[in-house]
Order: structure tokens, then C-alpha cells, then sequence
């Protein structure tokens, strides 16, 4: 038997569940820690996005960036994990449609430490699915300096809380 | 000495650049080859998105989904290789601002076959940096049975062409 609750769950959560008529327009998170080390800014780009900018400091040293930099789409899952971490799974019940205006600010570099905050900016019960509604959420990822590296819009379905 | 091109390439690029102007609204594009591996989607929900239905198949079978189903940052990472590997990391010469309306259409499940078709939707000159421009251009991700399982709008920002 474990006292500590499962890192992300579905089906027999022990925490409570959010439901859509947990969130108000204006409600605010912080959170995340984490570090962003130079061999998983390379791993992740030898993966996804392998531009020379992502995967050899001597090639980033004569790039626009100046030196080695995370894909966007890497500081995009590195939210996300520290939004899930966060959150203990319970963001994406129904999944999610889509995101909004992803924008990519400054560069993320190795050393960075990265943490988030989120402000809700949208709710919107469905007409169409009596069970369910949508939550709009602006997260701003910063780095150690407090300068905002990323935003982007995340869009979730949250279940309606059973009459 | 080899006969190939880097895979990736910055300053020694072998292959022609792609200036500003070589993009203009209508231009259709179709390529990459993705399979989508279990372990793969298991593999990037480990790491970055930890959430039942993207990391065991009986706990994905209770869910929404009804099986297991690649994260959607993780397809939009797949997209991305997809894109840099047709384009010989020509794309991003000057990096990207962000990007627009991510759209998760259908689940990415593992043994799909991924390919991608992007249409550029939109060109424009910067007013206060003369020597670039940007591009948006909408890319849409199928599956094997051609059906729709993302789309986003890009936005890259290109050299002009020098006089």
C-alpha cells in the first residue's frame, strides 16, 4: 500500500476530480520546476527537430541564436509535463481539441530552469454535449530570470460536475 | 569525404537556400513517412506527458479513447522531423515566432502511418526588418487511411533574397 497518490491516473484517481465548473475566468496556477540539461535538448532534437542550432554548440555558436537552443516544440512537452506534474493527470479527462497562439519568446538554453503560470481566460459550457464544457487557459512558461519564454493557449474538455 | 548532404544544415549548406521570396500563398507541398511506434508513444508520454492513455494499454482502454494514443505534442513532434527531414533544414533559417490553431482531429495510435501536406496561406514582408519576411503555412497531418489527425499553421521567418 503506497500513501503517496499515483504521478498521473485516470480510472481510480485518489485525488478529486476537477470538473468544468472548477474553473472561473481569472483563476490563476503557478508551478514546475525544471532544468533544462544540454544532452535532452540534444536527444529530443536528434528526434524531432534536428537543425544544427538544436544539436552542435560549435554550428549554434554561428547560428541567430548564438549558442545551443531547445526546439520550441521541446519547451512545448517540457510545459506540459510540468502542467500534468502539476496537476496530477487530472487536466485532459476528455482530451483536448487543440491549442492557440503558441509563441516562442526568448531562446531556452542548457541551465535554464524553467516553471510555469497559467491564468484561465476562457469557459464555455457545451451546447451540443450537455456533459461537458471547455476551458481556456494562457500558459506563460519563464525561465530563471523571470523572463517568459513561451506562451501558448491550451484548450481542455473538463467533464460537468453529475447533478 | 561523402557524397550526401547533412541531414541538417546551417552555414555549409549544400543545398540552395529558400529566400522569402521563394514562398508564395497557394504553394502545396506533400511528403514524410512516419510509423508510429508503442514504444515510441510510451517512450515521449514517460518523459513529457504522463497521462494513463498515452502510457499503458489497459488503462487507455478505459478511457476515451478506447486504446492506447500517441500524446498530441508528441504528433506534433513527429510532424516536425517530418518537415525538417523534406525540407533539409531549410525551414527555419531565422527561427519561428510560434504557431497558430493547433487542431487534434483523431487519435494517433501505434502502428499508424503519418504523412503530411502543408499549403502556404500566407507571405509578408517586414515593415521594420527589411531583410526578412514571414510565412504562414497551414500543415496537415494524416494517417494512413488519409484521414486528417492534426493541422497547425506555421509561422517561419525566411531571409530575403539579396539584391
Amino acid at each position: 500500500m503506497s500513501r503517496r497518490a499515483p504521478a498521473c491516473s485516470g480510472a481510480g484517481l485518489e485525488m478529486p476530480e476537477t470538473f468544468f465548473e472548477d474553473h472561473a475566468v481569472g483563476q490563476a496556477t503557478e508551478g514546475g520546476y525544471k532544468y533544462v540539461d544540454k544532452r535532452e535538448i540534444v536527444r529530443f532534437a536528434t528526434l524531432y527537430d534536428p537543425q544544427p542550432f538544436h544539436l552542435d554548440e560549435a554550428a549554434a555558436k554561428q547560428s541567430i541564436f548564438g549558442g545551443l537552443v531547445a526546439s520550441g516544440w521541446h519547451t512545448l512537452a517540457m510545459m506540459m509535463r510540468m502542467l500534468v506534474d502539476h496537476h496530477g493527470g487530472r487536466l485532459a479527462g476528455l482530451g483536448s481539441p487543440g491549442c492557440e497562439q503558441i509563441r516562442w519568446l526568448q531562446p531556452v538554453r542548457p541551465g535554464d530552469i524553467l516553471r510555469f503560470r497559467s491564468e484561465c481566460i476562457e469557459t464555455a459550457a457545451s451546447r451540443s454535449k450537455p456533459d461537458r464544457g471547455i476551458v481556456k487557459t494562457r500558459v506563460t512558461v519563464l525561465n530563471q530570470r523571470g523572463e517568459p519564454v513561451m506562451t501558448v493557449v491550451t484548450i481542455g474538455m473538463h467533464r460537468r460536475r453529475p447533478a
